[in-house]
């Protein structure tokens, strides 16, 4: 870990005094989002200091144009990001002519940050010491609205403590903002109209290439000593910004409080005509509710969210607020109402991964939202799949495959690949795996049956299609193989007969012929359009089958074990507890070929087979393969310790399991990576809700019921999570005296403990 | 083949009539150089239409910030490139106020281009008839001096066949030049003086970062009908220009000649603060001489170079102008003389590969120099390597290794690695086992004694340490292997133990041992000083012969091949034959991805490993292993097709050597890949020589004496070639009734003929 800044507590994250070398994490570690839009926590007023200033509308992105060292022949044209949006958290305060700047100030006293999960808030308030001689406290409390997820709200009040003066409070939207992130400094958006309309300002401004039309409008209050006034504001226009100036006189002691209403309307959601009418309605609204009413509603809607989304967890405050942190990150990410949208790595906390959707979605994220929401939230998740299903085949032609093969991309905003590592690229290609494995996963958990015949069952046949082209016969082994590809573990590039992309891609083929038997039985409609649509025979069925039965697994009859690919062995096999601190991280110490030909893992990847497919091997298989690879494994990627932390406590190795939990889970607030500065690692947060459910719960689903396991790490007093099983709530408690079982819904449920088959009553409780 | 515009002609390249898409094409063909410098085909007078500007200056280069799209920890800083330099060859003509363009005129007559490669001249001729109605005749002559190396000398004829004209004509020289290859579009000169002095102007220029101090100057005569006449220039000079203005009134017919002496001198071979004296003495020398005197001269260098160097064919003109091209572009790219000094793969006639030092010069390009010119020639570029070995052990360093290993870098200027693509860069590291080969393969050839101990030794002690680190023993094969790895065959990347790579490294250990043992015995002095340098230890060596004896080698029983890599043969084993003329070249049509699962070959790699090491494998081994990889290779390196040509003769399969032959001499006359315009390939030319001294002529050095096979494809009558053979001139002449050798020295030559051991008698000949 490398920080403790944040203070313990089990509902908030809290900083105190003023540290400018923290500024950018805490910017981070305080995002604020609504699944709409979301903000890295940048300061409402002026600061010289260093900063990462970063606000994101989601599914709004620009193709940025590729930059490579050496193009390869099929590399994307651009990589899509998500980009830094105009400004409208921005308040310029004056006292007496001087700007108000914690970097300028001479003292910044009673410095505190607070971001309340529980409510849904973030507050900032400090005194700061002028050069002038003003000591001037201020307190900025902020939130993105739930409700109205157009619409952001800072309550912003400034106290002059130690004598009267002239305070300018100038809150303005910029448009002129720009990306850290640019391949060739290209300007991302071109500014159409900076105007306003009585107390209605706004900056209309247009992604280029892609068009997204976006009004930043905003809509202020002013106050003193809480009364409201009627200012008119000073319209102070610029080529792309537009503020409001308020000029004050406050005596000692006497509050001004700003209140600003402001956030985003975009062409996505409303026609460009009526942009700017629509931005100024919601703002109207927003005033309308007034800022406390506003909040109270915010608090509402997280209250909603922490009912069936809490995990608790008694005896260990860290722990508490690690998984609050992540659950409530991953609800600022992604609300699951538009299939639009998908769920960046970064969110809306950086700039990096472009915020664009990776395979994480479907191998870590789709279990978190499945269980914690309405199953339409995932199946939003598939949707998206599905309608770029077009764009995947499309890819796949690319790079020569054929008749309706689909090679989804490793990266993407709008279904096209942008990616340009052609290791990752073109080689990562078990993603498509994942992809099929979420179908199956979201039909295994929800037993919601309309989704294959509707969408799915195109997509898994577009899958096995490639998966069969993509191997080939070996006549040396008698076997079907898979050469050149780059497994789970991206620390080995261009390997042969990767032991999770063969495995992932026999069990794609197999499930799919299994499916198709499924809905030729009980969608007959659906799967006459299917056919027809697909065109896919019986045949060609027949020779996934053929190609799925005779898939080839690297295998050491001595140590009994899968290889992860061809040639492992060959590896110089020193476990990492054997290498040196001042070697690791090795991503940072070693130059690519050593890390390639060293044995070393940067995530599960045997692994990870055996988390997908856990029934399909013993707790013996898994033990043996577990004591082989885990010893490599540097978990050098975020989403490694989560399904170590799983897999351990499968294992009864609590304490192992208990390690990987805080690493995956304070991943960020202790800054293991030394990386929090660039924004949050939001998809591997969905892995630390697995590494508690899935690892300490031991929640599964087997033979169409709810399982459960329940362990508890002995730091731990007790803990306690909800899942939303088929529209019935299960609430699970466990501690070192037994577990309790509630359930919330209008059936009996069947469910499975340790392996016990036990019926729940709606209602009512099973201790054990 | 894609071009065939060039006239066949034994001596000279001819091209007739203006054809504005073959511009670029010509602007390659045509260059010129002479080991100091030299330049695309460019036109003196001004052009608008398309065309790639290009002059270079041998051992001027600029560190150009390195652009990747995904940093890889090790990646070198800059691309150091040999960069487009001032402009000396300009020559604005104005007739009647109106431009001379050929891009512009109504009617470009009689034009035709010749390069006499004998001679060593470029003369090119039109009538260009002017918009303005005036039809101007042009007769531009120019060459490259091999006498002054400092100076170009081109001699302008302008005519006015219509009417009498104003015209008015300047000539200059302009630093405000660029790259078309240029990472972040810096500026990579700065020009620091632009001035004149009586007839003399010239701009004084600097590369940024590299600060190579240049100055390029120019002297002018002027002459009508043939007569000398004194006209000063005025000077027109611009920021980064300087011309010399020349009006002059034209009657009908008659001729203007402007002779123009220019050139470089730089701050590599002069002080800075004698610079601008240094170029004014150089091209005042020049005029001395006269052009006719210096053409005089260039002819009779160039006369001594063809005594040596050519090879003669009979009844074949396109080969014999193949061959001949292929001389005259090595010998104008590098004339031995300085061993600061490379062979770049493009050489002066475009930017591609930056000019760069490539494995290609000892792999390729050593045979030639060391069989054509004095053996100081080949020691330069031995010498060159041994200069750099500081900068290669700390290349190795970057990536990990320690004690005195050294890793040439893959693409180089001064020593730093350039390359950035991490299966390159760090893993094709074949090229380290290259540099000693050329140590061994010079010292077979010269029996220079002295090289080793003085220099070599110390690269080898280095290169060898390198295998021995990078090497693993792999407890599952119970051998010594070499992982991830990029053989020759850059169609693979990241392959384990390649076999190429795996032999190289065992013979370099194996003979730096034995060449240690060598050097103990006979050069005490040198062995102590060396021992001491590099602190080589007895164990040190017995443990490289411990990795050299147990390295493993992949091989299949069944076939009874080595394989090129593990795991060869699960790919599909489909013959380039069978693939679709649609698919070729797959570089350009295939991902990247399928190309590397794919079994074809780009270029030589096992069968280079044939051919480095021919006496260590049989004919018949020969044979069953070109005849399992050829058919797989699609010869899209230029470096291929000479090596397979080679081993078809040895293999009597003429009428493929001699297809191989044609494709690797007139690989850039003929344009196969498409890319002429981009400039020659010129190290691959070296590799033309190869194939028909080394494949037709088979010669070799055998138990230190040279030894032939000679062959002759039926296509010709007969072929003669030339080798300085320890400072004595074998000739040999072969034709289909016998071959004759013929000694020219002081000594007699025990020479092998068809394994036959004769002896030669100097100035004698001898018939078989």
């Amino acid at each position: 870990m490398n920080q403790d800044y944040i203070k313990p507590n089990e509902w908030s994250l809290i900083e105190e005094g003023f540290n400018p070398q923290k500024v950018k994490s805490s910017e981070s570690l305080f995002s604020l989002g609504n699944g709409a839009m979301g903000q890295r926590a940048n300061f409402e007023e002026d600061y010289s200091g260093e900063s990462f200033q970063g606000s994101y509308i989601a599914g709004v992105y620009y193709p940025d144009k590729t930059r490579v060292g050496w193009w390869k022949n099929g590399y994307p044209e651009y990589f899509a990001k998500v980009l830094n949006a105009p400004n409208w958290i921005g308040i310029h305060v004056q006292v007496e002519g001087e700007t108000l700047d914690l970097n300028t100030c001479t003292k910044v006293s009673d410095y505190a940050r607070e971001l309340n999960m529980k409510q849904g808030w973030y507050q900032r308030s400090f005194v700061a010491s002028m050069p002038n001689g003003v000591d001037l406290k201020v307190k900025a409390t902020r939130f993105l609205s739930m409700t109205l997820t157009e619409v952001g709200a800072i309550k912003y009040e400034v106290t002059p403590l130690n004598r009267s003066v002239e305070v300018v409070i100038t809150p303005y939207v910029d448009g002129g903002i720009t990306n850290e992130d640019s391949n060739w400094d290209d300007a991302f958006w071109q500014i159409n109209e900076v105007s306003s309309k009585d107390d209605f300002a706004y900056v209309r401004s247009m992604t280029n290439k892609t068009a997204f039309d976006v009004c930043t409008g905003m809509l202020n209050e002013l106050y003193l000593d809480d009364q409201k006034v009627e200012v008119k504001g000073e319209v102070v226009s610029e080529s792309r910004k537009v503020g409001l100036k308020y000029t004050l006189k406050l005596s000692q002691g006497q509050k001004a409080t700003l209140v600003k209403f402001a956030g985003y309307v975009t062409s996505l959601n409303h026609k460009s005509e009526v942009l700017v009418e629509a931005s100024e309605q919601i703002l109207i609204k927003a005033r309308n509710y007034g800022f406390d009413a506003l909040l109270e509603s915010q608090i509402q809607e997280w209250d909603a969210i922490w009912q069936m989304a809490d995990i608790t967890i008694k005896g260990d405050v860290k722990a508490q607020q690690g998984i609050r942190f992540n659950i409530f990150q991953l609800n600022q990410t992604y609300s699951g109402k538009d299939s639009r949208l998908n769920i960046g790595p970064k969110g809306f906390t950086g700039e990096k991964y472009g915020g664009s959707t990776y395979w994480d979605t479907e191998a870590y994220c789709i279990p978190f939202y499945m269980a914690t929401k309405d199953e339409k939230v995932a199946r939003n998740l598939l949707t998206y799949r599905y309608n770029q299903l077009d764009k995947a085949i499309e890819n796949a032609q690319k790079l020569g495959f054929t008749d309706g093969a689909a090679l989804y991309p490793m990266v993407t905003m709008d279904g096209e690949e942008c990616h340009n590592e052609w290791e990752i690229t073109f080689e990562e290609i078990h993603r498509n795996g994942s992809i099929l494995f979420a179908i199956y996963n979201y039909t295994r958990f929800t037993a919601d049956k309309s989704y294959i015949p509707e969408m799915g069952l195109e997509v898994m046949i577009a899958i096995s299609r490639f998966w069969k082209q993509r191997a080939n016969f070996s006549t040396d082994k008698n076997q079907y193989v898979i050469l050149g590809v780059t497994g789970p573990n991206e620390y080995e590039n261009n390997v042969n007969n990767n032991w999770f992309t063969n495995y992932i891609a026999k069990w794609c083929m197999e499930y799919t012929a299994q499916t198709i038997e499924m809905v030729k039985e009980d969608y007959a409609d659906d799967f006459a359009r299917v056919i027809k649509k697909t065109k896919l025979s019986d045949q060609e069925v027949a020779k996934w089958l053929e190609v799925a039965e005779n898939m080839y697994f690297p295998f050491d009859e001595k140590r009994n074990v899968y290889l992860q690919q061809d040639g492992f062995l060959d590896k110089e096999l020193v476990p990492v507890s054997e290498l040196s601190k001042t070697q690791r991280p090795i991503n940072q110490k070693w130059s690519w070929d050593r890390i390639l030909r060293s044995p070393y893992i940067k995530q599960a990847d045997v692994l990870q087979g055996f988390y997908f497919f856990e029934d399909q091997f013993s707790l013996e298989e898994l033990e043996r393969h577990f004591d082989f690879y885990e010893p490599y494994t540097v978990h050098e990627s975020s989403l490694s310790p989560c399904v170590h932390s799983i897999q351990a406590a499968v294992l009864d190795r609590m304490d192992q399991a208990y390690t990987f939990y805080l690493r995956t889970s304070r991943l960020d607030l202790d800054d293991y990576n030394k990386e929090v500065h660039e924004g949050l690692h939001i998809t591997s947060m969905a892995g630390t809700w697995m590494s508690v459910v899935e690892g300490f719960g031991g929640m599964r689903v087997k033979n169409d019921c709810l399982s459960f396991d329940p362990k508890i790490p002995k730091e731990w007093d007790a803990f306690s999570f909800k899942v939303n099983f088929r529209n019935q709530i299960l609430k699970v408690e466990v501690s070192h005296s037994g577990t309790t079982f509630k359930l919330e819904g209008d059936r009996e449920l069947k469910i499975l403990i340790n392996g016990q088959s036990t019926m729940l009553q709606p209602d009512n409780k099973i201790v054990l």
